[in-house]
């Protein structure tokens, strides 16, 4: 059989207790949510569905092609400039997920004959596009400036320093100051990713690159999500305009791509101007997330301290993950339960996000149900 | 500067007239639609735009995590369903582009020391995942089964044979049957992107596979758009629910991804609700393809025959084929422009669909213009 080699990899799978299986929720979950990265909790506030319906019927259910024949609309230019003004950036350019906007920084500013630094914990999609790229991709320790700096050193011609900004599996934070720093010893290139940080850090929400003083930089491009923080689903990448103009004219993630559905341009544009309204979401978050670790860590479990709103809490085994994340689960609390092959250490952990709108006597109830139930 | 080397390879572009410009179109543009991918004229129907608004009222406006944490909905699963049921196949799994569905196919179906024999002609999508698969990748020449067998009887473990089942560009079709009876002389596996097919081809638009009594095999994986025929965003894999559970648990365009947001996934699925109820559209798009064929052949111009809804132009020179779609543009008719390097033969042409929902006197005034204005 042409497949059957895969029944003996699931065998595998299920010996290790690694099977991975889609649990789809109602409309209506009863659950107190503390998995999704719904950060600000705008996904299901009326001002961002309203905004996705109303986008839906005046552009349509799809963009009907590639932005470079007829997926490119006025709703996705207006959405590039306010995300760029918002972020601090000259340009900005929207893709259908913030996956398909890694691939195309990471491949389009790696040519042949350069080099790509890029962090050990990075996300699998800045991997992927480091595999696909050009150019000779060098690995470096986790928040390491000077493995940046090493690495940057054995190296002549073009290099870009590839990083996430706030790590989605423990939520610390890269040293972006630093390697900025490192960056322009070397006249390197930075990409960082903010999906974690669009929304949660700089005083309101504009991001890590903005709260770092990086926000405008001619040698810095930030790539964020719409699907977290904002609610939405996509991606961008921000940066000057030339290499936006570059990225149009060679990320074949962009090129050979539908454009992005106008619900989804039009959900992130209502969380948008809801942002800036109201700019303490961004204090709220981080402030649920520190409340949550301190509290966590009074009860004596192992959390790490939180940079932005993703508090990770260790688990002793992936199936003391897997059984602690369902008891919380039964008990009415949503925790994320992470466990290799998707963590680059190996060790298992719960992990919560804080929620901007997440109540005091919310978050009580989750420290006390994830207290009860540890393994 | 770290960004310099942009500015070079941005010279050389506008040196070579080979400079791609984003060209913003209005919610009611005048223009009559032959460059899009909305074959059967369902991105702006009511009932899909409908669809999108109310899924992302009752659902949000993003799915809010991976589908393996927060980000599987019961739509998700009803879609998944649908689509399955729809096309003939066991299982389907949504992705949040057609560009992660086959990411997602490829690199799962290809392991480490396994074959992929991957058609010249296929889309960016499916090359790329070759370049990201573990196995190796051999290509062969367009369309040619002979050359599939050849390169199949090299290998011995897994291999499976990836092809586009009707080409973007010129809009022909794969010899499905002949290289599915290949692939059974070696036990390969197939996986096709039937982004082309869906909506187009079989009865009632079931797609390619269906058309060439594939469906349902148990050596057969089919991915599809939802972006395209019907008029929403989003991707999918169809096929066995073995081969469907291993992607969930192995593909990391899947794990790695936020679901796919609830309005695109409610219009696909209006889309879907329409498409069984009137399947004559589907014929009705081979139909007016044909027709253009017929009537742009009588003017003298070097029409491709359709295999499905895209009709193939021949132009003498990427300059020809810009000016040639710039003047069919400021005579009202959109057609697309493919010229190097995103035509694999170099070859530049313009690109027409034949949209289900044209009238006569749209197919004359197109045909017309298009005549009038050859370089």
């Amino acid at each position: 059989m042409a497949f059957g080699w895969i029944d003996e990899q699931a065998e595998a799978r299920r010996r290790a207790g690694l099977v991975r299986t889609l649990r789809p929720r109602p409309a209506d979950s009863p659950l107190l949510d503390l998995a999704s990265n719904d950060y600000l909790g705008l996904a299901r506030h009326s001002e961002v569905t309203e905004g996705a319906a109303r986008a839906a019927r005046r552009w349509g259910g799809g963009a009907t092609g590639s932005r470079l024949v007829t997926g490119s609309t006025e709703l996705h230019a207006e959405l590039e400039r306010e995300l760029a003004d918002f972020c601090g950036f000259e340009a900005a350019l929207v893709f259908s997920s913030g996956y398909a906007a890694n691939l195309a920084a990471v491949t389009a500013l790696a040519p042949h004959g350069s080099l790509v630094v890029s962090d050990a914990g990075n996300h699998a999609s800045l991997i992927d596009g480091c595999r696909l790229a050009r150019g000779t991709t060098q690995v470096v320790g986790h928040a390491d400036p000077d493995a940046v700096r090493k690495a940057l050193g054995t190296h002549t011609g073009p290099a870009v320093v590839v990083s996430d900004t706030v790590f989605s599996v423990d939520g610390d934070a890269a040293p972006l100051a630093e390697l900025a720093a490192v960056c322009r010893e070397f006249g390197a290139g930075m990409v960082v990713d903010d999906a974690h940080g669009l929304g949660v850090l700089g005083e309101g929400g504009q991001g890590s690159a903005y709260a770092a003083g990086l926000a405008g930089a001619p040698d810095v491009v930030v790539t964020v999500t719409l699907s977290k923080s904002l609610g939405s689903q996509g991606g961008a990448v921000l940066g000057p305009a030339p290499v936006i103009e570059h990225l149009v004219n060679a990320a074949r993630t962009f090129i050979f791509d539908t454009g992005l559905a106008p619900a989804a341009a039009g959900a992130a544009l209502a969380a948008l101007t809801l942002l800036r309204r109201e700019p303490e979401r961004a204090a709220r978050a981080r402030a649920v997330a520190r409340e949550l670790h301190t509290r966590l860590t009074a009860e004596g479990l192992a959390a790490v301290r939180p940079d932005a709103a993703v508090v990770s809490v260790r688990a002793p085994s992936p199936e003391g993950a897997v059984r602690w994340a369902a008891d919380c689960r039964a008990a009415g609390v949503g925790v994320g339960c992470f466990r290799p092959p998707s963590v680059p250490d190996g060790v298992s952990r719960l992990r919560l996000t804080a929620r901007a709108d997440l109540a005091e006597e919310q978050i009580t109830r989750a420290v006390q149900v994830i207290g009860e139930n540890r393994p």
